[in-house]
């Protein structure tokens, strides 16, 4: 599965930053990839680090951003993972991936299950919780464990994708450190956050797709100086193996050939979805068990 | 919590294993160590490499080992986390981790729940699964989640300790390579070893402890040629991060010193627990979902 990452910064505005994507995506597209992952909330800055009712007015493109990159997917003719800002009726909201198949068609979309809410990050504020559940998408080339970054920290989603027979799951993401932080602390949280993802790939047997957001974003309430996203963007195997990945700092396309039919051969060395104790797993549905 | 691993291979047979690891725990316990963690089957050889019943004889021993550990824990005053071929019924037989109080008291025991069976690693056979659940055990060290091996490559048991309040994740471990693989997949399979248990530490923040055999163990029935033990025991801090680690090859003492408070203040940045969709997560009692 011929794959391409797109990794960039915000740029001025939503049409200079999608004019950018889009380059990106034909370019990749003409050097063979037919699978395209874009980052989370592409179309514009990472807005949820503040709280503004005005900010809303973000997602009132909903509708014509499907129409837009539905048409980008059938130009390029890729399967093609977006992140969007849906407005689904008036006063909810969902930070949704949606897939578009190479014909345009829409082939599935998920909306986010996990919503974070820490200082820099007030997703709760803007985003309902998902309620699609967790549930691959099928496209023609594999069947996709679309999640979106706070989800990464969940070994449940990840689990529930590949026990729905998803053939590779797919993060896209907004993560960054607070330039505050100690340096020691920026690589804890990276190497945390690149560590958690491989091991739902060891854990499932399933390669995984990783695409950060990269670049500065000023705080423009000015409680916070702002984020520093780390890039980083990778995909690895299903050992959790790393086998492609992008730097720390620089907009870049990162291509890389996942072999799909990998997993079969690793789960029949490691066969630990044979294994599972479901009969013991209750408590899995309890959020503390006291 | 001042911790030691004991990392050891087997030698010769259990009475003289058994003196070289009372040797080690003495002088752990002399050096500070509250909490001696050993590995798994520590007693004798990794005898699951091929199925005999004449093996079952192994467990004969169990209650005599009890009382044996029961009186080194008390003799260096530390909590002793051992690792036991347990023998509960005729023809009834488990891996069982037997946790010992300072005082010689057994604080609890965990029958491992997972059972794994690979050529070489014929454990189904040996071993019925573990019945008493995850359950973390108190001691007055703290609250130990304490897991077998094959539980390790398991998100849903270490979120399951995490969820009963365990305060530190505890794997006695006899994970090791064939040496007819090549160098690439033993390091992909010693990679994945690491980070799946490092991404348990980070989805829960939680320290974890993982203590392997090393050394190489013929395979007596020549089916295969035996396993090399990688060793690698590893503590690793609630963002993932590794504090200290023994190398593959070497018979040690690993000592660390865990600072449980860190994990409220990881949990406080990184509260993943709060934000878990358990509405969501019914099909994790499934084997698959088709």
């Amino acid at each position: 599965m011929k794959t391409a990452l797109i990794q960039q910064p915000f740029n001025i505005d939503k049409e200079t930053t999608r004019a950018k994507t889009v380059e990106m995506v034909s370019k990749a597209a003409q050097l063979g990839a037919e699978l395209v992952v874009l980052q989370e909330l592409h179309q514009g800055p990472y807005f949820c680090q503040y709280e503004s009712t005005d900010l809303f007015g973000l997602a009132e493109g909903y509708e014509e951003d499907i129409v837009f990159w539905s048409e980008i997917a059938k130009k390029d003719s890729v399967v093609l993972v977006t992140s969007l800002f849906e407005k689904r009726a008036p006063g909810l909201y969902h930070n949704t991936a949606v897939v578009f198949e190479k014909d345009g068609s829409v082939a599935g979309k998920y909306r986010k299950m996990h919503i974070p809410d820490d200082p820099g990050f007030y997703e709760k504020f803007y985003f309902a919780p998902g309620d699609l559940g967790f549930e691959p998408i099928d496209t023609s080339v594999g069947r996709l464990g679309v999640l979106v970054c706070w989800d990464q920290w969940y070994p449940e989603a990840a689990r529930l994708m590949a026990l729905r027979g998803a053939e590779v799951l797919i993060y896209p993401t907004a993560i960054g450190w607070f330039d505050a932080d100690s340096e020691d602390e920026k690589r804890r949280q990276r190497d945390a956050w690149i560590t958690v993802q491989r091991g739902h790939a060891v854990a499932n047997g399933l390669p995984l797709i990783a695409v950060n957001r990269v670049g500065f974003e000023k705080d423009k309430s000015g409680v916070l100086d702002g984020i520093r996203f780390w890039g980083s963007s990778f995909v690895c195997g299903p050992q959790g193996e790393i086998i492609a990945q992008a730097s720390e700092e620089k907009e870049e396309i990162l291509f890389c050939d996942i072999d799909l039919a990998r997993s079969e051969e690793v789960r029949r060395w490691w066969p630990f979805l044979r294994d599972r104790r479901i009969d013991a797993y209750e408590g899995l549905l309890k959020r503390f068990i006291d």
